[in-house]
C-alpha cells in the first residue's frame, strides 16, 4: 500500500515543530530525538531496525526520487511534504538536500551488555576523547565498511547521533551498535573483562599494524588527534602503530582507524 | 639574527592588503598567491623550499609560541603583527588561529617533466575529477604520510592551493610536488609513457589491494566519490578494490587513498 503524503503549508503547523530551527536545536538537545538528513541516511534508518522514526519531512521535488525509501517507511510514521521555500523557513537555513527525518533514540545499552552479546569472533572500535563530530561520523562510516560489530566510547566522546555526525557517517551511526562506558581506563577494563584483546593505536605504538596477530575478540582503541591516548593506557596495553614517513607522521584519526580496521577485519568466508 | 616584527595598527594599511576579506578572495582568485593558515602549515611552508612567501601576519598573542617558526622565515619576508580585533577586521571573520601567510605560486611544471625527474622507484597519486577541497586536502595529507613522490591531477580537479585544501592537508599541499595534465585519459597515458603501472582504484576493481604486486614505478588513480572513474579507463587499466562489507561498501575517497597507499608504499630501508 503506498504511503500517504501529508502536505504542509503553514510554517506554524505543530506537526513539523520538531524540524524547526534545526541548527539551534543541535546545541540544546532534542529530548530523545535525533535528526537524520539526506537520502542515503534515511535509507539506512528505514532499512535497519535499530532506531524508530517519528516522522519524515520531504521537499516536494524530492518525492519522485524517494519512492523506494518511502515504501519502506512504516505506515504509522507520517511523511510530510513541503515546498522548498517553506522547508528552508522551517529549518532556518537553506535545506538543499530537502530530505529529513526525526528519529527516536533508544535507551542506551550498557557497554558490558552490548559486548556480552557479540559473537566469539568480534571486532570492536573503542574511542577515548573523540570530541569532533566530523571525526566521530567518519569513524562510524569506516567501522561499518570494515564490519566492526560495535563502537564503545568513553564518557568524554561526543554524540554520534548529532546531526552532522550522522550525515558524515552516511548513516553508519544508525547502523553500528554503540554504547558508552566511563573513563578510557574503564572502557579498556570492560573490554578486557569481556575477553577482548585491546590494541591501542598510537604513532608511538610498539608493533606495526601489519605485524599484529589479532585475537578472535579484538578491540581497536583510538584517542583524539593531537593529545592521543593517555600514557598510562598506552603503557599497560599492547600498542600498535601505522608506519608512516618520519617527517610527516600525521593522519586524521578516522583515517588511521580505517587503515587499522582494514588490517584487522576478517571478511566473512563464503 | 632575530626577525624584526612590524606592528600594524590601521585596517587600511596597504602592507596587509593581501589579507583583506580572505574568504571572498578565495572565490575570485589571488593572482599567483595563496593563503597559508595555522602554525603547522606555516612550519611546512618555511621548512620546505617548494614555495616562497610574500609576508606573514600574526595575532600578537601568538607571537611567543611561534619563535621557532619565525626564526626560519627568510629575512626579506616581512612579519606583521596585529591585535586580535584588527586581525578579525582584516580577514573579515574571526581568525581564531591568528597565524597567516601569503605564499607565492610557482610556475606549474608539466606533468611529464615532474614524472621524468622522479626516481626509478616512485609512488604517485593520480586524481580525476576531485572537486571537493576537503577531499583534495585530505588526499595530500595521506600522500605525504605514505611517502608519495607526486600528485598528478586531471584538468577537472580543484586547486590544492585553495586555503581550505592547504589547511586540511596540514601543509602537505605545500610539500608534495603536484602537476596538472589534461583529461583523465591523458593523465593515464602520460603516466604509462613514463613507465608507471597505473592502478585504478574502484569498488568494482578486479584485484584486492592486498594482492597487488606493485611495479617500481606505481601510480594510484582515484576518481571522485559517487561517479568514480570513467568506465573506459577502468576497463583498460588494471583495477584494484578495497574489500569491504557487502552491505556498506562506502569509504571517503581520501580514506580509500590512505588504505591503498599504506599497502603500496615501501618504507625506505635504513
Amino acid at each position: 500500500m503506498p504511503h500517504t503524503l501529508i502536505r504542509i503549508d503553514d510554517l506554524e503547523d505543530p506537526r513539523i515543530a520538531a524540524y524547526r530551527d534545526i541548527r539551534e536545536r543541535d546545541l540544546v538537545g532534542r529530548k530523545g530525538r535525533f535528526v537524520a538528513e539526506g537520502k542515503v541516511v534515511l535509507n539506512v534508518l528505514f532499512s535497519t531496525a535499530r532506531f524508530a522514526a517519528e516522522s519524515v519531512l520531504l521537499r516536494e521535488n524530492r518525492v519522485p526520487g524517494m519512492t523506494h525509501i518511502i515504501d519502506r517507511i512504516p505506515p504509522e510514521v507520517p511523511v510530510y511534504v513541503a515546498s522548498g521555500d517553506l522547508m528552508d523557513a522551517i529549518a532556518g537555513f537553506p535545506m538543499h538536500r530537502g530530505v529529513l527525518a526525526i528519529g527516536l533514540r533508544s535507551e542506551e545499552e550498557p557497554a558490558e551488555a552490548l559486548l556480552a552479546r557479540l559473537p566469539s569472533e568480534a571486532l570492536v572500535v573503542a574511542l577515548a576523547g573523540i570530541s569532533d563530530h566530523d571525526n566521530m561520523g567518519a569513524i562510524f562510516r569506516n567501522a561499518a565498511a570494515f564490519g566492526a560489530d560495535a563502537v564503545i566510547m568513553d564518557r568524554t566522546c561526543c554524540d554520534p547521533l548529532y546531526r552532522k555526525a550522522i550525515r558524515v557517517s552516511v548513516g553508519a551511526a544508525l547502523k553500528v551498535p554503540f554504547a558508552r562506558g566511563g573513563s578510557a581506563d574503564a572502557v579498556a577494563d570492560t573490554l578486557e573483562a569481556q575477553g577482548f584483546q585491546v590494541l591501542a593505536l598510537s604513532p608511538s605504538g610498539k608493533q606495526a599494524i601489519e605485524d599484529v596477530e589479532r585475537a578472535p575478540r579484538c578491540a581497536l582503541l583510538l584517542g583524539a588527534e593531537g593529545p592521543g591516548l593517555p600514557e598510562a593506557l598506552l603503557s599497560r596495553l599492547p600498542s600498535v602503530r601505522i608506519p608512516m614517513r618520519a617527517d610527516f607522521d600525521s593522519l586524521n584519526v578516522a583515517t588511521a582507524a580505517a587503515i587499522a580496521l582494514h588490517r584487522l577485519w576478517r571478511p566473512p568466508t563464503l
